[in-house]
């Protein structure tokens, strides 16, 4: 490496953008941070802003009923589940064997009638802000060579969910596939079979006691009880308390927080647990550690529900991380028969956003150039249901497949380890800078 | 599929298997698993020889001082690192550079002494039933065309880590490669990097403040404290705690346990929760979900260390199952010069072991064919030291070779989703049947 080219890449002012560029030199960005810093209220002003948001979000959580799919005269169209108790499922599930069996007898053979779980089968609807199951469904019968052996699955999982039931137990997908593995041959048969029963009897898959590993972490103000336990949140330290698989063994939510914070990786998770950020401005932080799972997106939407607060969310600065909020907010399409109870309508966008990456001076060497594969999903998203009714979203994506740059929120540490924490966060609450 | 295909299917009875074969039909297995239930004796006999268990390994531990490398005259041809407090981190970082600083002015030049960490400087020491890393080290000049990237980064770590200790904080490995991403390229090199940083300086990754993101979950009877917080792992419900990110936060350990069990899986592990196991035998469960990471790591062996317990492991019978037990026990290859604080010596191998399968007759179909790559790594693993040493282990390895099967844990449920919980893990603890 010739003397000149190591100066460059040692000296941050050596760098080739000028410094009328937009995207400024690593220097100025650092006297632009503590400008940042400078521009902060006290923490009092910040908090009475939050107050206003946590009252306004409380009181259209109290005043609104939430628009459902009986009051859009959906009901007849689409297909929704519940979360019902074991009672009611075991009686459910007796109640459709009897209906097999007086089929059988009165020679009508042996069939189910299944929900269509395909995309085709499938709707956005906007007033509800989410995908929802159509009503199609196919019938199942025992005695034809093309169905005989999902028929079979379909009895044997319905047997095995009752059996789980009555003893009043949870286990995973991996569980049930192994009991009968020769039957199944490999999980992905039970595993769709086990999202046809929920849509067969309308309940969660949660209802079924069959739980998802658990990735997710919370911490902040909050307590709650886990089997029974009382999990205090503010004294988790900074590790967290893990979100338990089974939701409904969750219960007595309290909590005097002021807004959820929602964070994409489990790094920023750490910084913003060590600096008990949660102390300063009352929040929930929780993390799903990336892609959510079914356990934190339950408890996400409990915490919204139940104590009526405003999500605010944090992911990096990438179509894949508004991916992520999308699953969160509309939630994924294999489980659309569960979005209503699986999903947080209005979680807003709070950062890192395309727009943030120039306002907070983020150095030109922290942002990422876009791959041709992430152009295709920016580009993608924006034809989605949900982007598309949001202005600012459109506005934001379109930035960030113009300029092709993307950045993680990790990216934030070049101006210091905690001005995560200590500037970007506060300020963007001090600035109610969220869409 | 043909009506006897079919029905092939369905019956187990009509299986393949002879009722002469050691591999048993379904029926006669779940048979075959009543009788085993029936062996069980009542609690208090199981406890009184886990007592037992308990006392042994607390007295061996209070007696025996562990073999460190200075008891095996290695001291002058390996190099450990040791936990430091900051204190004393920045007090050898601050000497490093001014040894640096001295060596300019006197014209000898700007340059770093590193420890090699290559696998040629590696050695596995059978008294001490881990890997440790020799004394080599190289020069890394800063005039010199192949190095001067490398002593570049280096110095500027060292500044970095130096910060971060002044502050009294934890960073992440991506945290820090954000502060510089012109000068490190890719997070790889600042990674390498701070492994350097940790061997020049003689202490741990952790000392450093750099910690890797958190996986491991731990519940049962145990309480410590998490950053000054009280964690009652009785009190955790289904969750659990998660392990904290920190170790060197947590302090306090305080349990009436008589083992630790060690789980591969998470999926195992929630059984255990859920069933609260750790009430009717005394225990400490933790996972680290997969391949352990450091901080599970530094976690057991706090646990093994400062309470003397037994640790009994539950992998799945496989290739890597063994491989993940010898990460615990011996350490990863990447991190010898920390072996010492990252291993755990004599975990016992409780199962699910080869010979496990028919002793349990986990039935046919529940069990895998290992594929050539799973052979090979069995064979790869006979030639490992610390699985040589182990008679039991060879016979074990060498049956699993010789059957081609392989089985996760979650193999058992096909006995029932509570076995694993209700008959398997009682039973081999009546047994004293670990390895």
């Amino acid at each position: 490496m010739s003397d000149q080219k190591r100066r460059r890449k040692l000296d941050p002012s050596a760098s080739s953008s000028a410094s009328t560029s937009k995207t400024p030199r690593a220097s100025s960005s650092s006297n632009y941070a503590q400008d940042l810093r400078k521009q902060l209220k006290p923490d009092a002003d910040i908090l009475s802003s939050l107050r206003r948001l946590s009252a306004a979000t409380s009181a259209a959580a109290s005043s609104q009923k939430p628009v459902s799919i009986s009051d859009l005269d959906l009901s007849s169209s689409c297909r929704e589940v519940t979360d019902l108790d074991s009672f009611a499922v075991v009686h459910s599930i007796e109640r459709l064997i009897l209906s097999v069996a007086r089929s059988i007898l009165s020679g009508q053979g042996f069939s189910f009638d299944v929900p269509s779980r395909a995309s085709s089968n499938q709707l956005y609807v906007p007033e509800l802000d989410r995908i929802v199951l159509l009503d199609k469904s196919s019938s199942r019968p025992f005695a034809n060579l093309s169905t005989v052996r999902k028929a079979t699955i379909t009895a044997r999982v319905l047997s095995l969910i009752h059996a789980v039931l009555l003893r009043q137990i949870h286990v995973t997908k991996r569980d049930l596939f192994y009991t009968d593995v020769k039957l199944f041959g490999d999980q992905n048969q039970s595993d769709a079979v086990l999202d046809d029963v929920s849509c067969m009897l309308g309940c969660t898959r949660s209802s079924l006691h069959v739980v998802a590993s658990e990735k997710g972490v919370v911490v902040g103000r909050l307590v709650f009880l886990d089997d029974g336990d009382r999990i205090d949140c503010t004294r988790m330290g900074i590790g967290g308390k893990a979100i338990p698989p089974n939701i409904d063994r969750v219960s007595g939510l309290e909590s005097d927080a002021l807004f959820v914070l929602l964070v994409e990786k489990d790094a920023a998770f750490m910084r913003l647990a060590e600096d008990r950020f949660y102390n300063r401005f009352p929040c929930i932080i929780l993390t799903a550690k990336g892609q959510p799972d079914v356990a934190t997106r339950l408890f996400l939407r409990r915490l919204k529900v139940e104590l009526k607060l405003p999500v605010l969310a944090l992911v990096d600065s990438d179509p894949y991380g508004l991916k992520i909020l999308s699953v969160y907010m509309c939630g994924s399409k294999n489980m659309s028969y569960d979005s209503a109870n699986l999903t947080c309508p209005d979680i807003k966008w709070l950062g890192v956003r395309p727009s943030d990456l120039d306002k907070y001076r983020v150095p030109e060497q922290c942002r990422l150039p876009m791959t041709e594969q992430d152009v295709k999903a920016g580009k993608d998203l924006l034809e989605e249901d949900f982007v598309k009714r949001n202005e600012g979203w459109v506005k934001e994506l379109e930035m960030m497949i113009k300029t092709r740059q993307k950045a993680e929120i990790q990216a934030l540490s070049s101006f210091g380890f905690q001005y995560l924490t200590e500037v970007y966060l506060p300020l963007k609450l001090q600035q109610r800078d969220w869409l």
